[in-house]
């Protein structure tokens, strides 16, 4: 890994509150949020460079072919990645670098990445989680069911990653990562000053 | 490990400062101070149970045939130990349980220990900790010297611990150890909730 700042994967659930936990953490360390880059069209009100970076395929693939991504998929006929180069800089700068994504994202991010941390978001309980679910008010019954059993497989990998933070009180939340971002850089096997 | 506390290993070269850090930690958290026992006269000074648990060598041999410490060593003809039990129940109570041990007991603690956390606290610099032992005032020439060899040693083995923490302002360090702690209950492999 170039520079000290560290490469951090955060997933979770949707409805465990990832959102929210980025929101504030960008408010309280010296981080950047990654932006992913898709093919897929934007939808309404997404902006390019905020949301995603909107790329065409004929893009995606030089970008790919170019080693210019941190990991990439393809769901439903889109390719999703997350850009290798602006991460680097960050790191560089000695900023840590968040990587919001999938459970499947995380294990390739891991492979090529041994030094990144991975954090899983968990909600306090599933009642918890359907809760947060059905309050949005916006789903069908159907969607919320594929979600509750979609979390259900994502949270019975939680165990992969390096770190698991329950989501109950925001706040406590937020401070657990940070204190996960203090202690990494505090780890032996990142120590670089040599005093002797 | 019994319970959700945690045992925590600090080390570190006479001068780094691992008394104050440990003086101030126990301000600060949820944690306590392993006692040593030794079989050592007690000093000028010395309160049974407060500096050491003074123990006569009959006492000390039958406490480690009863598997009663973390780890134990014998140094100029005296035993010195961690007693196990009291350790335990901290620990039991979910206490946070510190060893101040020399680095030859830190690989004791983690072989028979693999869930224990250890801490080496380092001197920003050797100019730094030779202007510490000399400050102290009460140490011949010959002391010094022989301490800033064995600091080298020491400092030396610090890779070998989980994490390094400088010991620069003070604040800043007790800080750290206390990120430390915090991110270690969080680690997936300590998880033990289950949400399913």
């Amino acid at each position: 890994m170039k520079g000290n700042g560290l490469l951090v994967v955060i997933s979770g659930p949707a409805g465990a509150g990832k959102g929210t936990v980025v929101r504030e953490l960008l408010k309280n360390g010296d981080l950047e949020v990654s932006v992913s880059a898709t093919t897929r069209a934007p939808r309404a009100g997404e902006e390019d460079g905020v949301h995603y970076h909107f790329l065409t395929r004929e893009q995606f693939i030089d970008m790919k072919e170019h080693d210019g991504f941190l990991e990439y998929a393809e769901y439903c006929g889109n390719f999703y990645g997350s850009p290798k180069k602006q991460a680097e800089e960050w790191m560089a700068e000695g900023k840590d670098v968040i990587l919001e994504i999938e459970v499947q994202g995380c294990q390739k991010i891991k492979a090529k990445n041994p030094d990144c941390v991975s954090i899983f978001i968990m909600p306090p309980s599933m009642e918890v989680l359907e809760k947060r679910l059905r309050g949005r008010g916006t789903e069908t019954e159907d969607v919320i069911v594929r979600r509750m059993a979609r979390a259900r497989e994502e949270i019975a990998l939680a165990k992969d990653y390096d770190y698991i933070v329950v989501n109950g009180p925001i706040e406590e939340c937020v401070a657990d990562v940070l204190s996960v971002l203090r202690a990494e850089k505090l780890r032996a096997d990142r120590f670089r000053e040599e005093i002797l």
